[in-house]
């Protein structure tokens, strides 16, 4: 054999599971003496060696993966990702023997610091990252702790595996949506644009809209509380009222219904409305949303498996999970009359 | 002195703060050499030693307290109690260089076994103890692996302080206030009966209807989930409805609205509704919904606060965060007319 030898050569050659190769190369209890000595011949055998991708095997296990969020505490609340993204990656890890080691850190304490001492102490075997950034400054960060690591949206760097969704073709399947049904006045309540995500999705509402000849009616970046967005809503509807709303999550457009609801209008007669995580909180809502599936779960199951995969020796690739999916409810319909057909190409 | 010495006679003595004395005895990095030497030679001088309530001291430190929730991880994901009560932990573990070990065990995990496992990889320095069950093996089990845990309500095991939160009274108000308004026939859509809070909470609901002399309409057991609650609230609409409904959580209550609208009545004309938690949904819902505030935030802030004060070496003693407060909103108003007025206690 001359490839580099991985965890699933020796489980093969071994006769066991990747898992219970990894717990013996660990020094981990539970696997029989027995086992455990053959396991080790056989890696030795074929000249098995910790990747430098899968570092933390040659050191002492925290058992533990990381997700740092650098969001205020009240944000992370109120966000309805959070709840079925973490679930999903509980299972995995609780199957695997693991925790999440979870740190909220508000935007006023030291991020890089916090990192430092997750690796110092070793607090963790690996972190998943999420809410990227432009040259997002941690993932220098974090090959100089030479902390595994799997990132929530592709970097374009090579040194992180990524897992992928394709939000902005959630947010493309919506304007379309929205123009079909007439609306020529569409607004976007979005988040804040200094995360990557903010501004993809941002960048993919106009240019849908640009494809039938159509600019937003409005842009508004908040914060992604429902809060903030009762109060872009109520500024939309005392201005030039757009006949379409397109909220950056669920809770946000639950809240935009109820403003509107409060100026005697109704949904979706006078304004459309589509959420987006396509949330429990969704189907509940009176009417219920028209959301984005992005499936969150699913999300924090696939970086988990990841990171477990990296940190098991594996040379991990780039997870795509496809494109976030419209799921069309009640909240959108067709524009009021009196609207203006929307432009067609005439082709 | 006669009395045992705490990290606060330390603090005095020394002139420090009792985080400063609490990173000095712990060897944590961070404290400058002089002020270090001096806060040890002023608690040799005192005789302070470890407590046995907050013995992690002696040991390393893991700079983590878990939490340990055995449910299912779609239902956590599904319960609003979680997002503000892990925020509101978070803000104080991070300010003391904590981090927060989650891990949510489906029912088919052995958890026993996860926090045996916690206490001998030393992966967390205490935890917090939720969803207390009648006579709850889980706190032999923790003095047995000397794991120092606050509870998050008050089990009558004086090894472990307590977070309490009186939610008892909050479903008190709610059940007088609808009696108040006239509602005769009120059903109850709970949470399940072997957790503590879902016996207490229909227990309260049962009395507090007595003292009016009614009985409920119907106590429906459900998993907390808006799922099962639409599947209940579907079934008492199909035989004899009653007049108010009060659920265990609110985006239970948001999938009550949603049914009730749907079979083409009204909330709350045909049928008020309440419900539990007071989450941020609970505003933005159509009608906003009557509630009870149970601070899920600052529950967390408190255990956190009393755990890290137990690690610390410090004597702690219950919290009450007194009881949870009714908030009215527009989902609650008169029975409808033809209801017989309630019967009063003619004193």
């Amino acid at each position: 054999m001359t490839a580099k030898p991985t965890i699933a050569d020796v489980a093969r050659a071994a006769g066991v599971s990747k898992g219970l190769v990894s717990f013996a190369l660990n020094d981990r209890p539970g696997v029989a003496p027995g086992t455990k000595q053959r396991i080790l011949e056989v890696a030795a055998e074929l000249g098995w060696r910790p990747s430098v991708q899968g570092r933390s095997l040659s050191t002492r296990l925290a058992y533990s993966i990381g997700l740092v969020i650098a969001r205020d505490a009240d944000l992370v609340a109120a966000e309805p990702f959070y709840p079925p993204f973490l679930a999903g990656a509980e299972r995995v890890l609780v199957a695997a023997g693991r925790t999440l080691t979870l740190s909220v850190l508000g935007p006023e304490r030291d991020e890089e610091a916090h990192y430092r001492a997750l690796a110092a102490d070793r607090r963790v075997d690996g972190v998943i990252v999420g809410d990227l950034r432009p040259e997002d400054p941690r993932l220098d960060l974090l090959a100089e702790l030479g902390l595994p690591a799997v990132t929530l949206g592709r970097t374009g760097d090579p040194r992180f595996p990524a897992v992928l969704l394709d939000d902005a073709a959630g947010v493309v399947a919506t304007a379309r949506h929205l123009v079909e049904l007439g609306h020529r006045r569409i607004a976007l309540v979005a988040g804040p644009r200094d995360l990557v995500h903010g501004a993809r999705r941002a960048d993919a509402f106009r240019a849908a809209l640009a494809e039938s000849g159509l600019a937003p009616a409005a842009v508004i970046e908040t914060d992604f509380t429902p809060l903030a967005a009762a109060t872009a809503t109520r500024g939309l509807l005392d201005a030039d009222p757009p006949t379409a709303i397109v909220y950056g999550n669920d809770v946000a457009a639950a809240a935009g219904i109820s403003v509107i609801r409060e100026r005697g209008l109704d949904v979706p007669r006078d304004v459309a409305i589509c959420g987006f995580d396509d949330a429990e909180l969704a189907r509940w809502t009176v009417p219920a949303l028209t959301s984005v599936t992005t499936d969150p779960a699913r999300w924090g199951a696939a970086a988990a498996t990841a990171l477990l995969d990296l940190l098991a020796g594996e040379q991990v690739e780039d997870i795509d999970l496809g494109p976030a999916r419209l799921v069309v409810r009640s909240s959108t319909g067709p524009a009021p009359a009196g609207q203006d057909a929307p432009q067609r190409d005439p082709r």
